[in-house]
């Protein structure tokens, strides 16, 4: 099928994790979570993230977003998040459905938010009228490429939880972020002080399944209802389980994300050797946006398909996944090249 | 008891609402509405919005707005409103709870929306990802103290319905807009396209009760179910009917709106004497925001009770009612500028 | 208006609750509950039920039983009633709207619930793919004119709290269960170790206005903000606080509630006399349930307004209210007479 | 690992399932369903459904339920089904949750639900206090492992659009039921009246993925933002839509049902002989309900797993699966000969 840089998820199945899925399939297993696979995978998540931390699987990103935000809020809470959070502009509304909470969104230039923009919602506490200010939530990387360094997640925490809010990070692309910083999840996401992270593997070679970390398992006492009435309760979990299983065996989520941040890095660079094409973001993960003169956008989908990223501007993306190739950057780039001659 | 400006509902109740629950106080009548009181003030509500709309009584404006705007979304909906927007700051969530909708403030410097404001959320039609744009919410007279003209309503009914979308009005202080802009209700709101209205009393003399209309009856097919299940249909129905009676017997909603849209004009006009108050809105209606010295608020505030609307700004809300006084104003004033000497 | 037997809420508001209003309504007060009436109110509720104890204040009797309900589970929990509860068959549903609960009806023969019926839902503690049980609520006097007696509330409490569930009391009609046992709140509901009550007026001579009792404050910690979003917080809330006032002065709730009592009793004896009809449930508070040959239904409605309570078997509902007289039941019992000739 | 009948759902995945899966691991595909599988796999869906109807993808069986009620209901609505159903006993309420809608549980001895017990619900339409009873829920084959005709099916379509009601089918084992009746999708529920079932695939040889097909596409107008929203809406969709074009070739659907059936029976047959356990449901599609001496459980699931269905009457539930083999009857009914003994 024809090759692009749509998203990260147009791309299959690393070959690693669909030998894990035979690997399972063997005999019967106890469903829902109770099987050999499931606890071996929970060793592994609790080994990163801390003997307090807890974790949890579920079929989808979305789904790992919205429970783990449903797990940490009530319904009178708001959740503070950029404007071009996945949360905010990609999940029609999921997560004010099932946590009944309101999504405040703030301004963003480059899909990070700053402590400045979180000081305006710091207001109103304990006055009934006024949704209280609960969770942060940031998404690394983000959804414009690019990567909060470590110390502005620690600051954000520690602004969040001295104003006693939690921060949850979507984390989608939470392999591609600790590829970009060379720096493992321990340190990115436990030390920095987070509260809940849903973890992505789907985006990185994984066919689907995501977990739900909560670093401080008090947060969690009662999660597995939500789960449950969440509809993300796999009953044939070792599916899930045995690709954690194989994503984490040598390292096969950093080769991935490692692969997926140079090809994208690549395509930048040969993108600004072209005066037309303008990039609009710093590049450190594994998209890239840029401004392209309107008129050759639909003949270089048709050729490799990707998504324009703002109506507005014109803006559009290009995703890179675990499974680019040189050469599909090279036949984009003499493609883009040919059409602005 | 301490008499202020903190809010329109800090004032009592006019006298002839007092007369009309004592007068429909008399024996037995059937419960939920289905009484002559109820009967009657829905005829007067028929005459003024059209034969082809429909109104609902309900207990408060917070369910009127969240009922209204139920009515007419999905919860994979969008509700559009001002940042400044009662649904969006002081409903503690009501409206995303009850509707599973998201809302999606817009940047205002007044209170009002702006069609340049709306263009941006204009976009996602039909996109699943994405939540759809289906309501734009405006406040009429604002929370800002100003007023729509009905030129700025028809616009943005034509924009809203032209892009499919549908508009309601919470119109707590719909009878201060309407003194102000000397206009009836039929020329502001069902001429100019509106869909949904949410027919505020309580801040303008009557004790409790607010209707919701819809102009175009199809919209309320089913809405005496939302009304029950969303705990606002009153069992004696006739108290609330009977307030709206004598609301607009001899036009005293529009007597009490102008007389607080005055009492609010003399107090604007003697801030302006003082040179050390900045008023920041253009007073229109019956609410007047300044900027006073932070230091002197508390003191003023114990002699008239008043809320400090923006903690970062040092903006201050006084409001006018139907039992404001030029000794009211008078009073505050000598506080005031001795306060300021 | 025509004089009948269809509801207690068909009854019009007592002369010392009007005069209360009145008294009520003079000058400022603050809004939302922070006013003398409120607080002198909540004294009151605090004398009865406890310095632990706490009130609000709401519009209605739904809004107190689904908000009461709501302090108290997550949505992953099950809440056991009577099949006739009025939460399950009288609320379109808004039990489950607002709280996600499930609903679990139990067979009554009389309104009332017994631990028998109970202990088949005590299974499943534990178990994510089920519905954590978690409140058993009851109503006193229940919805087919029966009263629980202190001994049964107190069994149900014990056997809730051995179960760690709560007990939750919808007391739309609590003032006619302390009527008919002779007993005052205090020992009914705290002391039978009842952990959140539904107090009602409406149905006793109030115009609107309920109250939730949380018995133990700890349980309401941040329930003023479901009270927002759930559409229930009065502006005005004197007038709601200021009926209270007079609902307890001179125990205005026990003469209201003694003499509808009364005239049920009335009812039932001269019921009794005529053998065509068959009264099917014991008279023990305000409510006459009767088998009624089907043909004299129509005719007798006409002249004194009632509910057929149940289409299948044609029985009737009679219920007497603070302002029936002997005059209204023996010219109700005259005319059923005549049609029964 | 160990082998049982705790649930068929603990068996693996088919080979033809897994070659599947590898087979649609070729290289990019557009994510979200507008890939070739999912094109080809809706294909075959309309070919058995029809042209009016539309299928769309889910991760899960619970997923499939709650949406595709959500799809035909507003939250004022009641849905009834039988008190064993899926729905109601298995979901943790998420059905509750995400609709608002009531569940109305009737009883039933099989887990069938019969037109007797649904009439006692037909009342209370357009009384607006009352859940409007809008959907009838079936399991087919049911929870307890019987198998409703065609005939009974169909008449339940009749009784339900008669009272304005849809039907919804949970079929998370609809291809048992098929194979039991030896008659295709198209007469048992396309002809028989059915309006949305939710169609299992993981029970009988899937790794995940469940459809929901809506027999006419007018119900399904909106569903595709209800899907994203309601946390189903896969990304890599193809792994969904490839599995379901292996489990329709060749019919290997029916090999598996069939199967499964067939070894239920034969359990069925050898239990039968042993006369200190009584079978208490007929034995239709794949599992077998059973008392069994209390004593002997324990030990007898060390060795064959399977759950106790009823703490109260001791009964149990042995689930054969596509993949259960003579000798796993034959050693299961060795080991419960020799503890009876």
């Amino acid at each position: 099928m024809k090759r692009g840089f749509a998203s990260d998820n147009n791309a299959g199945v690393h070959p690693e994790i669909m030998k894990a899925l035979d690997n399972a399939n063997d005999g019967h297993c106890i469903g829902y979570g109770d099987d050999p696979f499931t606890l071996e995978a929970r060793e592994i998540f609790r080994d990163i993230f801390g003997s307090q931390s807890e974790v949890f699987f579920v079929f989808l990103g979305t789904g790992a977003n919205v429970l783990g935000l449903k797990a940490i809020t009530q319904s009178y809470h708001s959740i503070i998040c950029a404007e071009t959070a996945h949360i905010h502009v990609d999940e029609c509304g999921a997560p004010e459905k099932f946590t009944g909470c309101k999504l405040l969104p703030v301004e963003t230039s480059n899909g990070k938010i700053t402590i400045a923009a979180l000081e305006k919602h710091m207001h109103g506490f304990g006055f009934e009228h006024h949704s209280q200010p609960r969770v942060i939530s940031i998404t690394q990387s983000t959804e414009m490429g690019t990567v909060y360094t470590v110390k502005e997640i620690a600051d954000i925490c520690e602004f969040a939880h001295k104003n006693n809010l939690l921060v949850h990070v979507d984390g989608a692309r939470i392999a591609n972020a600790a590829a970009a910083l060379n720096m493992g999840f321990t340190e990115m996401i436990k030390d920095a002080g987070v509260d809940v992270l849903s973890f992505g593997g789907t985006k990185n070679g994984m066919m689907y399944g995501e977990a739900i970390v909560f670093l401080n398992k008090d947060l969690a006492e009662n999660f597995k209802y939500l789960r449950k009435q969440g509809m993300q309760l796999a009953s044939k979990m070792r599916f899930i389980s045995t690709q954690f299983l194989a994503y984490f065996n040598n390292n096969l989520w950093l080769k991935n994300a490692t692969h997926a941040n140079g090809m994208a890095k690549l395509l930048a660079e040969k993108v600004m050797e072209i005066p037309q094409v303008k990039i609009t973001q710093e590049v450190q993960a594994n998209g890239v946006f840029a401004i392209v003169p309107k008129n050759i956008i639909p003949q270089l989908q048709e050729q490799y398909f990707f998504y324009e990223w703002n109506e507005f501007t014109g803006e559009v993306r290009w995703m890179t996944s675990w499974d680019t190739t040189v050469e599909d950057i090279e036949g984009f780039i003499k493609i883009l090249k040919n059409l602005l001659k």
